[in-house]
């Protein structure tokens, strides 16, 4: 395969721009992967896993050659980043993050790049990771058959956007393309809430209780074992739609509750049917994953 | 090792009744294992897997020679099972059942066996299990690790307890012993809350949105695969303090939606912080779980 990219810089090569730059490395998508971070320790880590070609600590030297810049880093630092690289990037580069909110880190990244027109923004969401981090978790195929999401600008020339796509495709992702607030509302609804869920279900449970939990709530609660300093942000940036759906899982739980407290059995049932069979569904399209597509 | 029972029945050999039967014939544990269900194929694979030495479809048959009676099917079916099979069992034999929920089940057996004073109830839990049913999915190895919980009734003679203790032990569990209410109140938040969050978490998912789901979502929603006819049961006969267990969970996650709705992101990561603790601590004891006995 051709190289889709010449080269590639990814600001935070940990867990998933590391994963990235392995599966690039690996299909040989790039004729270079440039690994940009803060501490040394986490870029020999990117190094060392092959992760990288080659690593630098000062941003505006590493993002200078690439005409992909990968923001792979905490919402948080989003802004400031980009901020900071902005004039030093190569004229006509494009720009990805893979965060997991779009609307707002869209505007962050806008505000960034108010004196480079001509650096193009491409918003995407790998829907890929876990609740480990860094290189040394990183895999090349972290992305096989993972969907990832785009959410283009209007205006955003469609070469560029299907380069780009090309390089998620390759790596073993598929790609879908909607406008940010329906993904905004959909991973509040299928990732941040059930985040949020499991850590109220840990706080509903006492420390003498949870030496005895099973593998039940084992599962039910893994994903709160993710870093609460991302999860902050991403709740920062995903507010209203997370709030909205807490609202609706309240309710749902409100109901279930109704009915217990009123002996409506055969209600609670059905409801959970309902639940199973949606769940059932799930799995069969993860278990299939090519077969629907 | 020396049988701890002379005859054991295993009444409802699916996947819990299953995999007892196959633990406890694979150690020697007893030197006869009869399976009593109501579906030939159902027997034939409990046969078939090497659950049990001999099936049949008559209840009182099956336990009459049996110094070990288990009633490993469906809280629902409990009371009439021992209500029929009452009069037919060995002087002297011990009962135990291995439901979810004890307080209700305890009642419904303390009525069956009101003219057999001389059988004996053991109550208990095995915390394993899975959303797969059958015992075409049992396993020796299911109760390896698992806590087994017991709920003996005041005045039960030591001895008895003991020799089932001996045989919980031997098939790879660690036996706890706690009054009834206990019991109920802690499955309630380890087990069937987390139970009933799920089916709510994929009440708030819409269908299209679930083609989105990752690993997050999945793992998280787990449980609800389990047969909702059985949650019925055990939700019918636990509701006061499930009902209780909802009414806080709602609490956490109207004070989450407060927090979002108000920035108040702090406070929330410091929540979403004590949840990973409580939750890298059950980890670290499920990947060690002999470390602390």
């Amino acid at each position: 395969m051709e190289p889709v990219f010449s080269s590639v810089a990814i600001v935070g090569p940990g867990l998933v721009g590391g994963s990235l730059g392995m599966a690039i490395r690996r299909r040989a998508l790039a004729s270079r992967v440039v690994g940009i971070g803060r501490r040394p320790a986490s870029l020999q880590e990117a190094l060392d896993v092959g992760a990288v070609d080659a690593t630098t600590l000062d941003l505006r030297e590493g993002v200078q050659e690439a005409d992909l810049v990968v923001f792979a880093t905490p919402i948080g630092a989003i802004g400031k980043l980009v901020t900071e690289a902005a004039s030093a990037m190569k004229h006509g580069a494009v720009l990805t993050d893979v965060a997991s909110t779009k609307q707002a880190v869209i505007e962050l990244v806008r505000e960034a790049l108010t004196d480079r027109p001509d650096v193009v923004h491409i918003p995407t969401h790998p829907m890929a990771g876990s609740e480990r981090r860094g290189a040394v978790n990183a895999s090349a195929d972290l992305f096989e058959g993972c969907v990832c999401i785009f959410t283009p600008l209007s205006g955003t020339p469609q070469a560029h956007v299907k380069r780009l796509r090309t390089l998620w495709e390759q790596v073993g992702a598929s790609v879908h393309q909607m406008d940010p607030a329906s993904h905004d509302s959909l991973v509040a609804r299928v990732s941040h809430l059930p985040h949020l869920a499991a850590a109220a279900l840990l706080e509903c449970v006492t420390p003498e209780q949870a030496e005895f939990a099973g593998g039940g709530l084992l599962d039910t609660t893994r994903v709160a074992s993710g870093q609460p300093a991302l999860w902050r942000d991403i709740c920062a940036t995903n507010a209203r739609e997370i709030s909205r759906a807490i609202g609706d899982c309240t309710e749902v739980l409100r109901r279930m509750q109704e009915l217990l407290d009123a002996g409506r059995l055969p209600e609670l049932e059905e409801l959970l049917g309902r639940a199973k069979e949606k769940r059932d569904g799930l799995l069969a399209r993860r278990e299939a994953p090519r077969a629907d597509q």
